[in-house]
C-alpha cells in the first residue's frame, strides 16, 4: 500500500459534497420541497443567445484545440478593457491570465507567491478551498480575526500585527464568501497600502463583483500606476454569465508574477477550456444588458432576503451581500454542523455550517440565497422559525 | 514589489511556447511551408457527429453547471467499463476521477502522494510538465537513466537502486513522450512488482494508449486483484477524440488515493468542464469506429515516418511510436536548442530540442509526427538531409 501526502491527508473533505450527502437519495414532499442554499450557483440559466452562439462556434475546428496557456488573446483584451473601464487605471491584455475557474486562479497565485513554510494571511471565516490549498502546499494560513460586530469586515491593524518575514500575501474576498460582507473602499485601500509598504502581495478575490448593491466603484486600487507590484486580482465568469460548468476565471497581475503563473498554469491545466473562453468572450461583448438585468434582480433578492432574515426571533443576520447571508443561530450549546444537518434533515433547508469556514464559526451558517427565487425568502424565514420552536419543544 | 516562490521561479519557461516564438510572426513560402512537429495535437478534427451532439446538448441547462467533483457518474462508469474490457481486471466507476486533462491528473496524483522533500523517480527524458510540477512542489525528481541503446526503455534494476525511504512513486509514460518508446509488458510488470514490493506507487501515464501499433493488451497490471494498492493510471481523452481544447482526462486509482484526489481536485478545478465531459462520454459510447479508423491511420503514419527517418545520413532514429519520434542529430558539437532553432529558422521545420526533456538530451530532437499527413514524411526527411548538407557547406 502506498503512503499519502500527510499535508493533504490532514485536509478535511470538501464541505459541499459532505453537505450534499445529507440530502442524497431523499425525496421531498411537494408541500415542503428542499430549499438548497448550499452551493453558490446562479438560480438562472445562461441566455439562449449564448447557447446559440456556442452551438455555432463548435463548427470551427479551433474550438476543439488548445489555446495559448494564458488564454485566447481576444478574451484577455476584452476583460482588460472591461476592468480598465470599471476600476479605472491601466490594465491591458498582458496583465490578464484566463484560468479554468477562480479556484484555479487562487491556486496559481499561491503557487507563484509562496513556498512551503511561508505564511499567507487569511481572514476568518475563510473560503474553504483557499484554506485547503494552503494546507496542501504546506503554506501557513495565518488567521485574521472575525469581526461579526463590524459586519464581518477585517481589521487592518490586526493584519499588520500578523506579518512576519515569512509572510507573502494577504488574501481578501469581497463581496465575501461565506459572509456576504462587502468591504468598504477605504478598508481595501488600507489593506493595499499595508501590503505595498511591507512588500507583500494583496490577493483580492472579486468573484462576486458583478453583484454589488450599487454602481459605485468598489475601490481605487487599480488607479495606483504601480498596482501591478502589489495587487493580484482574481475573477470568475461563472456567476456573472451563469456558466459554472464551463470553468472560466481570470487572474490579473503584473508581468513578474504572470511569468510564474504561466508555468504553473501549463502544469495544472495547459489552458482553460476553449469553448468556455468563447462563452466568456461572448458574455463580455454581447451580454451587458442581460447582466444588468440579473444584477438588478439580485439586488432586489438581497433586499428581500435581508428583510426576511432580519429580526427573526433567535436568529441574527451578521452580514448579507451579493450571493450570501451569514446567520448566527439561536442554539449556543450546539455546533454548526449539528444545526445545519438538523435543518437539512428535519426542515428540508440546506445551508452550510460556519465551521466549514474555519475555527470559531460554530455559531454561524452560510445561506447562498442566490440559488433560489425571491418567493423562497419567506419560506426560509418560516423554516428557521420552525427550527427554533421545534427545538424549544423538544 | 512582492517576492516570488523560488521553487517555481527556478522552473524554466514552458518549452512549447518558447519554440513557438521561433516562428511567431513569420510567413512561409508556398513551396516551403512550415512543418510543425512541435506540439502533440492530432492532425484531424473531431467528427461532425460529436460536434452536432455537443450543439444539441448545450440546450440542456445542466451543461452549464458544475458536475460532481470527480466527474459525471455516467462518464466515470463508461471509462471504467472500457478499461475493464481493454485491460482486464476489476475497474469500476468509483476508481475513476475525471480531470481537466491528463496534466491535471498528474498534478493531482503527485499532490496526493508526496510532500515537499519527498522523492519521485522520473525516467529520462521526461515529459517537461511532470518535472516542472515536481520542482514547483519541492518534490525531488530522481532521474532514471536514459537507455537509447534499449530504444529508450528504462531499466528496473537501476530504478530499484534509486529508491530511498523518502521515495513515494515511480512515474512511467508509455507510449512515451518524448521518445515514442512503447514499454514491453514484461518491463511494466517488473516496475509494478518493484513498486508493490517497496510500498510505493507506480504512476502510469497512458495518454497515447489508443495509438499502440497492435491490438495486443499492453500490460496485465489491472489483472492483479490488488492493483488499487499500487497502481495510479493516467489517461487523456484529448488525443483519442481530437478534443484537446475541451480539457478532459482521467485518473484511475484505489479509494484511499481517490479521497485525497477529490480534495485536491476541488481546489484546483472544482470539476472538469461539463461540455468536455459530454464530448468524452459521446466518444466512448459512439465513436468506436471513428477511433479505430484513426488508430489504423496513425499506425500507417508511424510506419511511413519510420521508413522515412530510418537510415538518413547522419541522423539516427532512437525510437518511434504513437505520436512521437526521437532523433539523434548529426552535430556532436552543437546543443539541441541550437539545432532545433536552426531547423525552424532555416528549414521551416519545427521540432522540440531534447534538452527540454531533461539533462543529457542535447543530442536529441522530438518530432511529433501525428500533427501532419503521411505525405509530409519525405518532406521532413529532405529537410533533415538539407540541414546536414547546408551545415557541412557552412
Amino acid at each position: 500500500m502506498t503512503t499519502l501526502n500527510p499535508l493533504l491527508a490532514a485536509v478535511a473533505a470538501p464541505p459541499i459534497a459532505e453537505a450534499q450527502r445529507w440530502i442524497q437519495g431523499r425525496s421531498f414532499p411537494a408541500d415542503r420541497p428542499l430549499v438548497d442554499l448550499a452551493q453558490a450557483v446562479p438560480g438562472y440559466a445562461p441566455p439562449d443567445s449564448l447557447i446559440a452562439h456556442l452551438a455555432d462556434r463548435l463548427r470551427d475546428p479551433a474550438m476543439h484545440r488548445y489555446t495559448e496557456i494564458l488564454g485566447v488573446p481576444a478574451l484577455r483584451a476584452a476583460l482588460a478593457a472591461r476592468f480598465a473601464r470599471f476600476y479605472g487605471g491601466t490594465i491591458d491584455a498582458a496583465h490578464v491570465a484566463i484560468t479554468a475557474g477562480c479556484n484555479q486562479a487562487f491556486c496559481l497565485a499561491m503557487t507563484a507567491l509562496a513556498q512551503p513554510g511561508d505564511r499567507v494571511i487569511l481572514p476568518l471565516p475563510h473560503y474553504f478551498n483557499h484554506k485547503m490549498w494552503l494546507d496542501t502546499l504546506g503554506i501557513e494560513a495565518a488567521p485574521l480575526a472575525f469581526r461579526p460586530e463590524s459586519g464581518g469586515v477585517p481589521d487592518v491593524e490586526e493584519a499588520a500585527a500578523l506579518i512576519t518575514d515569512r509572510t507573502r500575501a494577504i488574501v481578501l474576498v469581497t463581496p465575501n464568501n461565506p459572509t456576504g460582507a462587502i468591504y468598504p473602499a477605504a478598508t481595501l485601500r488600507a489593506f493595499y497600502d499595508l501590503a505595498k509598504r511591507r512588500g507583500i502581495a494583496l490577493v483580492l478575490d472579486e468573484t462576486y463583483i458583478d453583484f454589488l448593491p450599487t454602481d459605485a466603484r468598489p475601490h481605487d486600487l487599480f488607479e495606483d500606476p504601480d498596482w501591478a507590484s502589489t495587487l493580484i486580482h482574481l475573477y470568475s465568469f461563472s456567476k456573472v454569465f451563469a456558466i459554472t460548468g464551463h470553468r472560466v476565471g481570470a487572474l490579473t497581475a503584473g508581468p513578474a508574477l504572470m511569468a510564474q503563473v504561466e508555468k504553473a498554469m501549463d502544469c495544472v491545466a495547459i489552458c482553460a477550456p476553449r469553448i468556455g473562453q468563447e462563452a466568456a468572450l461572448f458574455g463580455l461583448e454581447q451580454l451587458g444588458g442581460w447582466v444588468a438585468a440579473n444584477t438588478a434582480a439580485m439586488r432586489r433578492r438581497a433586499t428581500v432576503f435581508r428583510d426576511a432574515l432580519s429580526g427573526l426571533e433567535g436568529w441574527r443576520l451578521v452580514s448579507l451581500g451579493a450571493f450570501f447571508a451569514y446567520l448566527e443561530h439561536p442554539f449556543p450549546g450546539r455546533g454548526a454542523v449539528e444545526v445545519a444537518r438538523d435543518l437539512a434533515l428535519r426542515h428540508n433547508l440546506l445551508t452550510l455550517p460556519g465551521s466549514m469556514f474555519g475555527p470559531g464559526q460554530d455559531r454561524f451558517l452560510r445561506a447562498a440565497f442566490a440559488n433560489v427565487g425571491d418567493d423562497v425568502a419567506p419560506v426560509v424565514a418560516a423554516r428557521l422559525t420552525d427550527a427554533l420552536s421545534s427545538r424549544d419543544a423538544a
